[in-house]
């Protein structure tokens, strides 16, 4: 199986507060945007913080993304690690309409590029202002809370795709 | 809270192939290099694929430790994020050695560089041979099954360092 992957490292700023703090809200976030970039999830993972803030990652059978906010800053640290067929701009996007952030800064890295050397490459290092467009991704990713389905916490071996 | 935090990226290759599928010892091995970079483990998720091959996260008070192996190419990227006083290249030197990597490739990125543009920075990229004096460190670092100390699965909330 090829190793190659697609790992893309997004800074939200200027995210609503309260959200990055609403726990429920964002593990249902991180869920819907595994399944937006198609991804299997395998199992999630999170943690609050006091006063504020939180940690979160979700297991895909096609590798993770993870989570860590700072409401105090309004800002959150995300990672969409992508092997196989998923596209994690497709997960980007429901996170920057589900944080409700003024901007963010991405940066698309090239990992596992066996043989060659260099093995981490960055394909592209951007900053940019939402698109109000994406907004509409939160219901087609069914994100509202009536919607809501538990991710499986159970372990299963599984293939990886 | 400061939101700055260090994200080491690290590519692993012609790694004990063996290892690379142990799920068990890779477990014990990212709890080891967490403690090692004087991280707080909050938590672990570990998952196998078949044939072969595991993805793994070990969530830390100061953010999380990610591993996915394929041992059909000697290889596992890793990253290792952290936050507050933590060494994520005191975590890496544990894992170099761990895995028997004959060769690795890191990238170190500054996260949440708030509230300046960019706020991720490249700050190093390079490509080495482990030395040899690494090795010492799982001994250090109780990595030996005898010593094993199951990591906490349970949730609490937690004060960020």
């Amino acid at each position: 199986m090829k190793a190659t992957g697609l790992h893309l490292l997004v800074e939200y700023h200027d995210c609503d507060r309260k959200i990055l703090n609403d726990l429920p809200h964002i593990e249902r976030l991180m869920t819907s945007a595994a399944e937006a970039a198609e991804a299997t999830v395998l199992g999630v993972m999170f943690h609050p913080f006091s006063p504020q803030g939180l940690s979160g990652v979700v297991v895909i059978e096609e590798s993770h993304l993870s989570i860590h906010t700072w409401p105090e800053h309004g800002y959150a640290a995300v990672d969409f690690f992508t092997c196989g067929k998923c596209n994690p701009e497709r997960a980007h996007e429901v996170l920057a309409a589900g944080l409700k952030a003024s901007r963010f800064e991405k940066m698309l890295l090239r990992r596992g590029n066996l043989p060659r050397s260099p093995m981490i490459e960055v394909l592209n290092h951007d900053e940019a202002i939402p698109r109000e467009s994406t907004h509409h991704l939160l219901h087609v990713a069914g994100v509202a809370p009536a919607e809501r389905q538990d991710p499986p916490k159970l372990r299963a071996c599984s293939t990886r795709r």
